[in-house]
């Protein structure tokens, strides 16, 4: 029945096609949309305004001021998402980047079409105590097949926001069973934890830099700092703030520069780490994202990377890095940290969004000492898994990260040119693979150019106080870099 | 194709009956265990011991000491889990609570099959921004359709740690706004809380109780009493924590103790918000479970509830209920809390397990003031309101709220009675609906006892120290009640 359904959706859309709007074509593109053979739309299809008549009836019964537009994902598919008026737009924020493989993949299809898969989906376990037969297996076709180099670990949650919390945890449950040197728990430690009180509960700390996010849980948003917006009014925890390299663009002009941002923040970090150990608050770990994401898209060198992760294993404090954005293959390799060449791994990687189920990655030496100390109720979600073990084989099959690389640049060399030929609206292009950004001069700026991409069929995403960032799903191919660079050349060229 | 699979499941169970062990029938049961026409196993059915052979194999590909057995989903159906060696067991902990109309229920296996559910499934929504055109249907026949009264808004969630973890964040920028008094934030508390710093991250708290659990994130850990293992390590706040009243049972014979104790406690939370805010530590909400569920199964009366209520406004504090475990309609209503009677409706009500989704209700006036300031990528799930909506229905339709009652009532009067008779190994007997559990004298006499009815077919959960709790699904019935009653009779009759 769905397939039959695909069908009568593929023919829709083959219909539709003729009434494709013609955009101009003032851009450089060298190749005229490329038609996929597959599932994918072949282009924007724009019948109203973005929000149209029928989302904005949806709008009357719902207070949720964030909603954009309501959706019909029946009808979205590849890199398309079609709203409730007809709209079909190109999605490059693909959900705030947790769209993997497209809209309405066959694949994914299939899958639950398949009768053994039913029960999965409706008999959700505790899965820490009563894990289906297949759990094991399932999860080395999946998470384990991609895990970071030296860390074969893995435990699943249910989002970005628990697999941070459940990271922290684990990292402090580390560093106090180093510095107790034995498993011997005292008595007063057993009392006091009950009471919120140390040596029970330790006065133990997370590093993390500012401009950062982790999720927004209490312990998260200690360590989460992009807007205030976030973190207003929430009680929060002392744990110290390093600054983030703030990089000047194009790099090649500023080497010099950007070295001595870098060894300033790096800098601080240690300062920070001894300063508090001198007021008895233990950095326990640093955790940082590759790129940050919600923060403004800011990047740092793989050699800035490099030595913070020394700093950590000098000082003794775990090294957690923070994927839940920048994982899954967008920026070409599948980890985002996989570009720095550590030597010593990561001690602990955290995931959610794209990957479809939250959780982390850890060292061996990271295990906890005992059952129920890194524990809830459902401990993520075999389902996900499911999907996630199909997604990969997509990947791998479809070899999607040689794709995000080349769509990748296609992207950013458009963008450069864009940047080159309209430099009073764009700035400080930057990307890796298909995780690509820029500067506009002022949020209001940002918000027009956001909105008039949208009505002529392009969904991008803000981040930071004025960045567009590209969310891409995997199966974004060369042709729709070309296809939204057109569009966007001429909304630059007509900008009022 | 799943439909056929289930009726092989059938058939296959009918021809395994013939094999159905036979137990003594030491206890008081009025009737034989009925056969349920519908897709309900009728009776536990024991191949090894558990964990079995098969069992065994798996536990040596993970590293996970907390797991019981494996489990096989596929095979297990209404009140009976199926484990990977074929054993069949009668099920009352139902997934530490979380199973809401048993194992493959037929409504949600035609749910999946249906075609027009399939994109639901795979196209996971960034909700908070692009939601599916029918989710405000989809919330009306679902979550709203059982709403508290008063509490008209619901915000869905993926568990229950960051469903009480919002609700937190929801009741500090209530609290803040209504100290404000108006809704202009200065640059200074925009300034600070990027820092973690008051004003801008107040030194807010929520007053919990010695024994309550609300999770495992840092914030909900800050008001989880419950086990030392939980909070071992891991750093805190300085939140007050109040004891909970230990009612002494029969509860008829302790009439005036118990009140005294329950008199102790609510003055002691005064004691606490009065102290805390001396310190210039504002108690901004008080949370509390309907009963404690991890922390040992610790009832309450209905008027220490409705005193607790009392105070909690008195003292301009948010009153949060946690009815994710005591939520979904276990004890006979929908809402623990709606046995108390309240005049004035709690302000916040936390869910998750049974509900499928994690999230809370609130009332109107914790609406925040702005939009993203209680968000997240994925806000909960839409193809877990799609089930919920589902489960929603049966409990309608086959009245399964007066069925917890009657079953429970069952329960009750069985474990009351092998109280009497077994006074030296079960002890405070109690129970709301099925929500039922008693004391053993010891942790080790309780987990013998578990283990014991695990290898004669009948799952159970521990909380506590030393307490066995009962958490069947909503499909629990009387004859579930008088199978469990006669098996465990038997197990007390032989214990050593």
């Amino acid at each position: 029945m769905a397939s039959m359904l695909l069908s009568r959706q593929l023919t829709c859309c083959l219909q539709q096609n003729s009434r494709l709007l013609v955009f101009g074509h003032r851009y450089i593109s060298q190749a005229a949309a490329k038609i996929d053979v597959d599932f994918d739309y072949d282009g924007p299809l724009m019948k109203t305004e973005v929000p149209g008549p029928r989302s904005r009836v949806s709008f009357q019964s719902i207070n949720a001021e964030a909603v954009h537009f309501f959706c019909n994902y029946e009808e979205s598919r590849g890199n398309y998402l079609v709203d409730v008026d007809g709209n079909r737009m190109l999605d490059l924020y693909s959900q705030i980047s947790s769209i993997p493989i497209g809209y309405s993949h066959p694949s994914l299809i299939k899958l639950l079409q398949q009768p053994q898969n039913l029960s999965t989906f409706i008999n959700r376990p505790a899965l820490g105590i009563l894990p289906p037969e297949n759990f094991t297996e399932k999860l080395k076709e999946s998470l384990l097949s991609v895990a970071p180099k030296g860390l074969s670990q893995v435990i699943t949650m249910s989002c970005g926001s628990c697999s941070n919390e459940n990271a922290f945890k684990t990292i402090f449950m580390w560093y106090r069973n180093k510095e107790r040197g034995h498993n011997n728990v005292t008595k007063e430690e057993l009392e006091s934890c009950m009471i919120n009180q140390p040596p029970g509960c330790p006065d133990y700390a997370m590093l993390s830099f500012m401009g950062g996010f982790h999720g927004r849980t209490l312990g998260c948003l200690a360590t989460t700092h992009s807007k205030a917006i976030h973190k207003l009014d929430i009680p929060s925890l002392d744990w110290p703030i390093a600054p983030f390299p703030r990089l000047k663009y194009p790099l090649e002009d500023f080497v010099k520069e950007n070295q001595q941002e870098e060894a300033r923040c790096l800098e601080e970090v240690e300062d920070l780490i001894v300063k508090y150990r001198k007021k008895k608050k233990i950095v326990a770990g640093i955790i940082v994202e590759p790129i940050q994401s919600e923060g403004g898209d800011n990047h740092a060198s793989d050699d800035f990377f490099r030595k913070l992760r020394d700093i950590a294993r000098k000082h003794g404090c775990a090294f957690l890095v923070d994927e839940v954005q920048t994982g899954g293959g967008c920026t070409g390799k599948f980890w985002a940290h996989e570009h720095w060449g550590l030597d010593d791994p990561a001690d602990v990687v955290t995931f959610s969004k794209k990957m479809m189920t939250g959780g982390f990655f850890h060292k061996e030496e990271f295990r906890p000492n005992a059952p129920y100390r890194i524990f809830n109720t459902w401990l993520g979600d075999p389902s996900k898994n499911l999907m996630l073990a199909e997604v990969i084989k997509v990947i791998k099959t479809e070899d999607l990260l040689n794709n995000a690389t080349h769509a990748g640049k296609a992207l950013l060399t458009g963008l450069l040119d864009l940047q080159a030929r309209y430099p009073h609206l764009i700035s400080r292009v930057r990307g890796r693979g298909t995780f690509c950004s820029f500067d506009t001069p002022n949020d209001a700026t940002r918000n027009k150019l956001i909105t008039i991409a949208r009505n002529k069929g392009v969904v991008l995403g803000g981040c930071g106080d004025r960045s567009i960032r590209f969310r891409p799903t995997l199966i974004f191919k060369d042709h729709h870099a070309h296809l939204f660079l057109n569009i966007f050349s001429d909304i630059l060229a007509n900008f009022k």
